[in-house]
C-alpha cells in the first residue's frame, strides 16, 4: 500500500481516537451498530453489483494498491531500447526480448508487431484492451463510491431505528440520553466509513487509473512508432511529450 | 435472480431485522405509514414515466434479473463457428443454422448476412438496434433511480404529517414520544425502499445493461467481420480483444 | 392528460389525504403558507426565465400533455404509403398529399423534397428544427426541475420565518407546539410542490419529448430515403429498425 | 431589466414580506447578520474568481439585463437585405452598410467579407467571437451559481456563531429563545440570496446568453452564405430554419 | 497571491471575528477540535492522491498564486516580432532570441520551429504539454475540491463525537449546553474550511488554468502560423481573435 493511503488512513484513525478520549472509546464501540452500518453497506453493494465483479474488482483494488508499476521513465527507457535494437537488428529481434517483458501489455504489443500484424489491427486490439483495463479500472472506483454514498444512508437507518424505540418507550427520562447516544452511534459509523474510507480510496483508484493508463498510453504510442520503423531519438521525442515536464528529466537521466 | 441481488437484499433485512430486535418489530410496522411512502413512491413512478414505457419497464428488469444471457466466451465460440462454416461452405450455409440461433439480435444479424444486405445497412440497423435496446435498459435503471430520489421525499412527507398532527395537539405530554416514533416511521421506509432496493437495483441494472451492450457489440463485429469472409483466426483474434484478458483464457477454453 | 400521470397525482393527492386523515385536513390548509410556498416558487420562476420563454413554455407543456401524436407505427406506414406513391406516380405526386398531412414537420420536409430542394440542405433544414423542438422541450422540462428545486428552498425559507417568530416570543408555552406546527406546514407544501408535482413532470415531460425526437428523427430520416427514391421495401426496413422491436409487430399490423 | 425578473423579484420580496407581516419586521432585519452572510458570499466570490472577471462579469451582467438585443427576426431581416445589396451591388457596396451597423459583431463579419478575407479565416475568426463571447456569459452564471452556493453556508456559519453563543451561556432561560431566533436570522438571509436572487438569476443568465448566442450563430450563417453569393432567397431560408417556427411568422413579416 | 484572493480571505475572516465579538473569540478556539476537523481533512487528502501528486499539487498551486504569467496582449506581441523576424531574416534567426525566452512552453516550440521539425509533429508534442499542464492544473482544483467535501464531513464526525459523550452522561444538566456548544465547534470548523477557503480556491484554480490555457494556446496558434511563414500581420489577427474584443484594444497598444 502506498504511504499516502498509509498515512491518511493511520492519521485519521489516531486522530478520531484522540478525540474521542482513549478511556471514552468503549462508548463507540457498538458490535449490532457496527453490523447494521457496515453489513448494511456489504450488502448493498452485493445488490448493486453482479458477483463475478464484486470479486474481480476485489483483484484490481489489490493489484492498484500492492502491485509495482513502471514509471513513465522506465518505460520509455525500456521502449527506446526496442527501438534501438529493432533499428540495428530488426524487429524479429524483439521476439526473444518479448518474452522476458513482466508487462502483459507490452508483451501482447510487441508479440503482435513482431508477428507482421497490420498496423490498424494493433492500434485497434490494443486499444479495446485499454478501453477495458479503464473500464475495470472505474468499475473498481464506482464500488467505492457506491459504498461511500449507502454507508451514511445505513447510518441514518440505524439511527431512526435508534429514535423510533427510544421514543415509543420514554417511562424512563433518564435513558433518553444514553440511548439517544448509542443511536447516533450508526450514523458515526456510516460517516467514518463513507469519510475515512470509501470517499477517499474511490478518489484514490482513479488516480492509480489515471497512471496506469498514461502508461498504456505511452507503450501503445512506443510499439506502433516502433513498428513504423521511427528512428530511436523520435520515439524517445514522442514519448517524453507524453509525461510531465518535471519527469522529463527524470526519464533522460534514466536514458543515461 | 443472480446470487448477489439475493444475498444483498436478504443481508440486508435480516440486518435490519437483527438491529430492530424481533420483539421490536412490531413497532416498525405500520400499514398507513406502508401506503403513504411506497404508495406516493409509485404514484410518483406514474408521474414520471408513460404508462406504456412503466410496464415496459417491468419486462426489461424481470428479463434483466432473471433470463440468462450467453456469455462472451460462448458468443465467440459461436461466431468463430458461424465464421468456419461460412469460409468453408459459403455464406448462405448459414441460412439453416441462424433458424436455430436463440437470441434475436445475432438471428436478424445473421439473417441480414444471408441475405446480402449491404455491410453499411447491416451496421446501420444493428447499432440502432443496440442504441434502442440501450434505450431500453437505461430507462430501467433511471425508473428505479427516481424512484429512489422520490421514496425519501415520500418519506419526509409522512413524517411532516405526523409532526404536524403531534405539534398542533400536545395537551398530553406523554403522547409526544410515541407520536413522534409513528411520525419518524415514513422515514426509515423511505429510507429502506431508497437503500436497499432502488439505489441499489438501479446501479445493478446498469450493469447487466453494459454486460448485454458488450455480448451485442462483439456479435455486431462477429457479424461483419464473417460477412466480409475474415479468416476465422482473424473474427476470433479480433472478437477475444473485446473481452477482458481474465476471460480470454476461459474463451480459448470453450473453443476447445 | 395521460392515464400514467392522471393516476400518479390522484392517487399521491388521495394517499397524502388519508394519511392526513380527513378530519385533521383543516389543519394542513393554511392560505399564507400556500402563497409563500407556491407563490415564492412560481416569482423564482419568473426571475429565471425569460417572460416570452414562459409562456412559449407553458404552450409545450399543455402539448405534451393533451396533444395525440402519431405512434411511430403510424408515421413508418405514412411514410412507406409516401415512398409508394412516389416510385409510381413521381414524387411530384406527393404534392397534394403533403396539403393533408397534419404535422407540420413532415409537411414541410415532404414539401421540400417536392420542391426538389437539396438533400443537404432538406437534412440541414430539418436537423435544425429537431434541434429547436428538443430545445423548447428541454426548456420545459427545466422550468419543472428549477421549480423543483425552488419549492422547498421556499418553504424552508416559510418555515424560518415561522420559527424566527415563535422563538422570539416564547412568552406563552403553550403555543410554542401549535406555532411549530405552522412554521412547519410551509415545508410540507414546498416538498408536496417539488416531489408530487415538479420533479415527475419535469420527468414525463423528457419522456414525452424523446418520444416526439424518435417520431421527427423517423420522418427524417424516411424523407430522405423516399427522396432518393429508395424502393419502398428499404424504406420500411431502414424505418423499422428505428423502433422498439416490441413495436414492430404492431407497425408491420398497421401495414397490414 | 426584463419584465419577468422584475416580477419575480418584486413578488418574492413581497410575499416573504407579507408572510412575515409587516409588523414583525424589525426582528428579521439585523445588521450584523447581513454583513456576516452578504458580506460572507462576497468575500467567496472574491476568493472565487480573479478581479479583473469580476468587474468584466459586472459589465456582462449589466448588459444582459438592460441592453437592447435584436431579435431574431430584425437579425434575419437585415441580412437579407445585405444579401440583397450585395447581389444587386457587389459585395464591396456593403462596405458603407457596415459602418451603421450597431452590432460589433456583425459589423466585423461583414467587414472581413468586404475586404475579401478568406471564408475559411472569416469563419475561424468569427467562431472565435462566439467561443469567448459564451465563455464570458458563462461566467456570469457561474459567478451567481457559486454565490448561490456559497450564501447559504455563510448563513449556516452564523448560525453556528450564534448557536454556541448561546449554548455556552445558558444562565437566562428566558434568552434562549430570543437569542436562537437571531440565531436562524443568518440562514435566513442565506437562503434568500441563494433562492430568491442569486439561483434565478444565474439561470436568467444562462437563458439570454443562449438567445444571445443563436442571434450570433445567425450572424455567422448569414455573413458566410452572404459572401458566398447565395441568392437573398436562400439565405433567407437558411437562416429561417434556425429559429422556432413560432417566431418564423414574425420574422416573414418584419421582411415585409 | 492576486489581490482578490487577499480581500476575499482576510474579508472573510475579519467578518466572522466580527460576528463572533472579539470577546467571545476564546470560545470559538478549541485546539483538539482544529486538529480533527483540520487534521482529518488533510488526511482524507493523503489518502485520496498519491503522495508525489500531492507535493506536485503543492508547486502548482504555489505557482498559480504567487507566478507572474504573461498577458494575452503581452504574448502576441511577442510573437508577432517574432513573426516579424522570422520574416526579415528568416526562421532560423530565432535561435538566439529563443534562448532569452522564460516561458519554458514557448521557448521549446521556438526551438522545435527553428530545428525544422515537421509541423505536425510540433502541433502533436504542443498540444500534448499542453494536455497535461491542464491535468496538473485540474488535480490542484480537484484537490481543494476534495477537501472542501470531506472538511464538513469530519466536522460532522466531530460533532458526533461531543454529543454521544455528552448524550452518555448527562448527570449534570448544566453542562449540556457548553457541552453542545463545544461539539458544533467542528461543525463549525468544517464548514469554515470548505467555504472559506476550500471550495473559493478550487474554483480560483480552475480560473488561473483557464487563463494559462488560453495562452498556451495562444502560444501554439502563434507558432504554428510563423512557422508556416505567414505575413506577421496574418499572425496578429489570428491571434487577436483568440482574446477578448475588450483586451484588442490593450494588444494593440501594446503593438504601439
Amino acid at each position: 500500500m502506498d504511504i499516502a493511503t498509509l498515512i491518511g488512513l493511520g492519521g485519521a484513525i489516531t486522530l478520531l481516537v484522540f478525540g474521542i478520549g482513549p478511556t471514552n472509546l468503549p462508548a463507540f464501540i457498538d458490535i449490532p451498530s457496527m453490523l447494521i452500518t457496515g453489513g448494511g453497506t456489504v450488502c448493498g453493494v452485493f445488490s448493486s453489483f453482479p458477483l463475478s465483479r464484486i470479486f474481480n474488482i476485489i483483484g484490481v483494488v489489490k493489484n492498484a494498491f500492492f502491485s509495482k508499476q513502471l514509471t513513465p521513465a522506465q518505460t520509455i527507457k525500456q521502449l527506446v531500447e526496442f527501438a534501438e535494437q529493432a533499428r540495428r537488428e530488426g524487429i524479429l529481434a524483439l521476439e526473444a526480448r518479448a518474452q522476458e517483458i513482466q508487462d502483459d501489455f507490452l508483451k501482447k504489443g510487441i508479440q503482435l508487431a513482431v508477428d507482421g500484424t497490420e498496423p490498424e489491427l494493433i492500434k485497434d486490439i490494443l486499444s479495446t484492451e485499454i478501453t477495458f483495463i479503464e473500464r475495470r479500472h472505474g468499475d473498481g472506483a464506482k464500488l467505492f463510491e457506491q459504498a461511500g454514498a449507502l454507508a451514511p444512508a445505513f447510518g441514518m437507518l440505524g439511527t431512526l431505528v435508534g429514535l423510533v424505540l427510544m421514543l415509543g418507550n420514554m417511562s424512563d427520562p433518564d435513558s433518553i440520553g444514553p440511548n439517544m447516544a448509542v443511536a447516533l452511534i450508526t450514523t458515526f459509523y456510516g460517516s467514518i466509513i463513507a469519510n475515512v474510507f470509501c470517499i477517499p480510496l474511490s478518489e484514490k483508484l482513479k488516480g492509480y487509473s489515471a497512471a496506469e493508463m498514461m502508461i498504456k498510453e505511452l507503450m501503445l504510442e512506443g510499439i506502433m512508432s516502433l513498428q513504423s520503423g521511427d528512428n530511436p531519438r523520435i520515439v524517445e521525442q514522442k514519448l517524453t511529450a507524453f509525461i510531465e515536464p518535471g519527469l522529463r528529466a527524470q526519464a533522460m537521466k534514466e536514458r543515461g
